[in-house]
Formats: C-alpha cells, structure tokens, sequence
C-alpha cells in the first residue's frame, strides 16, 4: 500500500482536527475563514488529493454506491445479505444512486480495488457489509476521508460511539428478549439458548438477550449455565447442535440461528416450541418462529447515514419476532 | 416508448440484414466497402445513435455489465439467483470488468431504467436472469443492438436458436435423468416425480428426464401417470407436496426442488430415498442427495458469450448429482 497524504497528515499539518479536514473538503462554508486557509494550505503542500466522496454522492447525477460483495457464505442465513442487497438496490434506485458490485481475494486486494474505484470516479461511497476486529479497511477508508456505512457494529473496537464510523445494526439482544419472553408468557421455564460458542459479537449480543430474559423471571445463575448451549455448526450435519439439546429435555428453546433450530427441531420434534433468528424460508415452511432482522429498515438507515453529515452516525434497530 | 430508430429500420433503409448492421456498427472491418458505406448512409439519415454495446464492453478500461436484480424471490432456491450473482461477480472482476445492479418496478421501468443506463454510458452490456413469455425487454434489447445473455433458455419462443438472443442454461432433464437413473440403479423401480403443474419450461424439463429414466427402465405410460406429482408450492405449508407423495408410498422419490424434497422427506421419513434439486444449505443440513447448478460454469459461460461474436451463442450446461 502505498503511502499517500491522508486526513490525519492533513490535520497535523494544519494543526487542527481530521473532522475540520473533513469539513473543509465537504462543507466548507461551515468552517471559518482562517482554519480554512490552513487547511487548503495543507493541503497543497503534502499534495493530498480528497475522493471529496460525500459531497459527491450528494451532487453527481448518477452517484454510484459500491458493495462488496462477500465471498458466498453458505449457510441457510447467508442469504441474509443478499436480501439486504435486494433491498438496499430497490432503494438506491429510488433515491437515483446507483449499486456497483465488486470482489476481493483478501484485504489487501480490497483496499487496492477500493482505491480504483476511487481514482476512476466509478464508486463515491461505500457499504460493508462484514466487518471484523482489526479490520484494515475501516481506518484505510476513514484515514482517506471516504463516505463509507457498515451493516454490522465494529464489535471489539474501541470506535462503536466514533463519529467516523457510520453502522446500521439490528438489536440481537432485543430480539432475543422478546422471543424468551414469549415463551416465558406462556408459561414455560425450562427455555434453553442454543446459540455459538462465546467470542462471537453478534452471538453474544443474543445469549445476552435470552439470558436478561430468563433472569428477570427468576432463574438460576447455575440453571442458566446448564442451559446456555454454544455449539459450533456444521452445514453438513445438523446432529451436534440436535444431541446437545436433546440431552436437556427442554420445555423451549431459542436460538442464534434458523439453521441452530431447525436443527433442534428435528431432534425434539414438532411439540416443543423451538424460536430462530433469520426469519428464513426454512423456519416458514418448517412452521417454526422466528425473530426478523428489518432489511428494508437497515437499507433505509444505511442510504440515510451514507448522505448525512450531522446527526446520529450509528443506528441500532429493532427486529420483530415472527411467530408461527 | 419513443420510437427511436432502431437497428430493423436501417437494416431495412440499408436493404441489408440486421446481422449486417450489426457488424458495421460493432466489427466493421469484416464488411465490404460498398455495403458498409450504405449502411451508414442509412445510420446517418434515420438519425440512428448505436450504444456501440458490444465494442464498449471489449474495449472500455472499466467496461460494465448491468445485472437487473429481480424481485427476491423468496423461497429456499431464491438463493440460487444471488449465488449466480456471486459467481458473476468474482469472475467479472477478475476479467476487469464491473457489474452494476440495478432493478425496477416493471418492464416499462426497465426499460426506462436500461435506456437510461445505456445514454449514460454507465453500463456496456446486460445479463438478465430471469424471462418469460412475451418478455419485451428482449426484442428491445436485440432491436438496439445491445449485447446481452440470459441465464435461462427462452422457453415457448420461436427464437431459441436466435444468434440475436445470448443464452446460458442448465440441462435439467439431463439432471433428473440422472437422479433417476442412480436409484433404478440401487434397484428400486417405484420412483415419483415431485414436481410443478406442467406449463413451466423448466419444470416441464426436469420432469422429462424423469420420464425418459423411466421409460427406459420398461415402466408402463399409466404407472407413470400415476407416479408423476404436480404441486403449487406453498412457501408457508409444505403439506400439500408431503401429503401427495406419501399416498403413493413410493420406493423413492426425485424432484424439481429441494423445497419439494424437503416436504417429500418429511413425510415420509429419512428411509426413503429423496432426491432435490438445486443443493440448496438444506439438503446439505438434512443430508439428501440434490442436482447441483453448475453456477460458476454459467457464470463463465455468461461472460464468454458476452464478449463474444462468432461461435455459438447458446450453451446448455449440465448439473452435477450431489450424492447423500
């Protein structure tokens, strides 16, 4: 990677902050004169060339929004994504912006191809749609100003309130909550969790919401652990997360994952109420529950973030729980 | 519409074919002097502005492949779409060129949609994924002599040996002739066919090599009769396929999706054979055999014909059984 002038050069230079950078570059009647003047200064002097991405996604009659388009997962849920795509190009077509599509063998091939794009003016700004912790894209796009939104919250990151780092995500603790509660209500106690092995942000963030659930209607601390199942899943057998939730003869189970419950499904059989997260056609036409992530809502929020300087930079949604 | 020029009125002005014009515009150099002046003459006089389709996608630096993004379709090979759209994606990118998503309201918009693309210089070349009957975005796209394939043959048109109309598809009664075939071979003999109601090109096509599998294996034309299932699938209610195929009691069964496999196993529990089709994250999960899509040899295959003039423009692909 080469090593261009970026915003943090620019703002040392000019002595003053990367987001006064930013402002001269994409707002620059709400700077002041002189801190303006410092900057263009700057700016000339290092030689830093601005994509000036979120002015010009607000201004170009065809902005183009680029999505990288992750390597297919192939599990029943990883058709998620590509439902937010659906939705996320339904919606940039109506608000005019275009959707460009690209690949990447690995990081580093992704911030060059990231770069190209840039340089030729195909892409103004970006949506990620996977990110992880010590993810080099994110600080490469904020380092070069670029307008950039992730479906997802940088878990593990020291930067989930940062300003620079715009995210949409969907409240997995919340859906987790009201799935365990709906169980709760109808009088069931015994509810399992069946979800990944802890370290998994996003699968945390769901065994929290059922554990919150289960604790304010009372249970153990030592149930809870006896309940509380992380299994590693395998697409091609569903037997592992099935056996281990077998063996604790249930009244309920909720869980991380479509694929997690149909598996429990399948073990203990139609009569115990078994609650996934996807909404996938599985839980459908296997008639199980399941809690709902709001794409169009994620897609809205996310063409939102991409074109707004002020206000909130992050935004957490609540999914709905989809009973059957 | 406007009624623009198209490539028939030059043809016609011209008295040469439309393959002519076409070649003036996009490989000029094989057209005698006399007969290439004429065209343009004609090119000239209706005013006619070709979008050059075919030479922009060999030529331009990031040429552009526009992708319509249909509707998500939402059931279980819905998926199957989108992981065609992966397999395009990574193979467009390591040939240099972009894919551009776009979508629209109805055929109306799109071609609006497309239009508007193609003014613009935004994209070079479409790939459709999905046509049917009456399809008007065909006869524009080959009237303004732009380039584009379709996944999928052209069933019930007279044009599906049109050099006009690119093609990419897979052989389903190849695939199902072999479903069939491995289970005459494990010597069962009363095998169903779980498919549509005849009157889909596909469907149809995968229930023909059923019936060729067993016809050869000897069996009578009224057994077949009985033996063959036609279901309106249910995304919500999987019992209306389970519930016809386990009156038969069938010694196996093969069908026209994993959806259907999916209500065929149910009903009849993991001892009879099934057989899906699309192999899907849920055969994989519930371990039966599916015909495999060879996604990534289309998405070759839609790219070479693409960029391609002479040669054939329609390849039919075959699947792959995926044994369980």
């Amino acid at each position: 990677m080469r090593r261009l002038p970026t915003v943090s050069d620019v703002a040392e230079a000019a002595r003053v902050s990367r987001q006064t950078v930013s402002n001269v570059l994409n707002t620059p009647e709400i700077v002041r004169p002189e801190t303006r003047e410092r900057v263009e200064v700057a700016i000339r002097r290092l030689g830093y060339r601005p994509h000036a991405s979120a002015r010009r996604l607000r201004t170009r009659v065809s902005a183009t929004i680029g999505v990288r388009l992750d390597p297919g997962t192939d599990g029943m849920s990883g058709a998620l994504l590509d439902r937010f795509l659906h939705s996320l190009v339904e919606q940039a077509d109506a608000a005019g912006l275009r959707v460009l599509l690209y690949t990447a063998a690995d990081e580093d091939a992704e911030i060059r191809t990231v770069e190209r794009l840039l340089d030729g003016a195909d892409v103004d700004a970006f949506v990620l749609t996977s990110t992880h912790y010590g993810d080099r894209r994110i600080p490469w796009l904020i380092e070069h100003d670029v307008r950039f939104v992730t479906f997802g919250r940088p878990w593990g990151e020291h930067d989930m309130t940062d300003r620079s780092h715009r995210w949409v995500d969907v409240d997995g603790n919340a859906g987790l909550r009201e799935a365990t509660t709906s169980l709760l209500a109808r009088g069931l106690r015994r509810i399992a969790f069946l979800g990944w092995p802890e370290g998994s942000g996003t699968g945390d963030d769901r065994r929290a919401g059922w554990r919150a659930a289960m604790t304010e209607a009372g249970t153990a601390p030592e149930v809870l652990d006896e309940l509380d199942l992380g299994v590693e899943e395998d697409p091609h057998d569903l037997g592992v997360g099935g056996s281990a939730v077998a063996e604790l003869a249930p009244a309920g189970v909720v869980c991380a994952s479509d694929s997690l419950a149909l598996a429990a499904r399948l073990a203990l059989g139609p009569d115990v109420p078994v609650i996934g997260y996807d909404d996938t056609p599985v839980a459908r036409a296997l008639g199980f529950a399941s809690v709902a992530q709001p794409l169009e809502g994620v897609a809205q929020a996310v063409l939102e973030l991409l074109r707004s300087d002020e206000g909130p930079h992050h935004r957490l949604l609540a999914p709905a729980l989809v009973e059957r």
